[in-house]
C-alpha cells in the first residue's frame, strides 16, 4: 500500500533528506519517496496513518498541505 | 580579523548549517556567521585564506560570488 502527500517548504536536498529521516521513523512506513519539485511525498508500506505521517513532516520543520 | 564573503545558492538553514560546519573545520577560523537572507558569510579568525574559505563553500555545494 502506498499514500501520496504534499508538503510544502522544502527549498533544497537538505529538506527532503529530513522529511525523509522523519518518516523512517514510522512503524509501518516501509519506504519513502520524496520529490523536491513538486512536493509530493509517497509513502509505502503498512499500518500508518495519515496523522502519523502529519507529525513527522512536522517535526521536520514542514508541513502537509 | 574577519572577512566577509557572499555565497549564493543557499535556500533554508540547513544550508547555512553546511556552510557553517564546513567553514568550522578550517584551520584558524575561529568563527563563522552565516546569513541566509543575504548570503553573507562572515569569518573570524588568523592564518586562514579566501581559498580555504571558497573551498569549505565549495565542499558544502554552494559557491562564493
Amino acid at each position: 500500500m502506498s499514500k501520496t502527500y504534499t508538503v510544502s517548504g522544502m527549498t533544497c536536498q537538505h529538506c527532503v533528506a529530513s522529511v525523509t529521516e522523519e518518516i523512517q521513523e514510522i512503524e509501518g512506513a516501509q519506504g519513502v519517496d520524496v520529490d523536491l519539485a513538486t512536493g509530493r511525498v509517497t509513502v509505502i508500506g503498512e499500518d500508518f496513518s495519515d496523522d502519523e505521517v502529519r507529525a513527522a513532516v512536522e517535526e521536520a520543520g514542514y508541513s502537509l498541505t
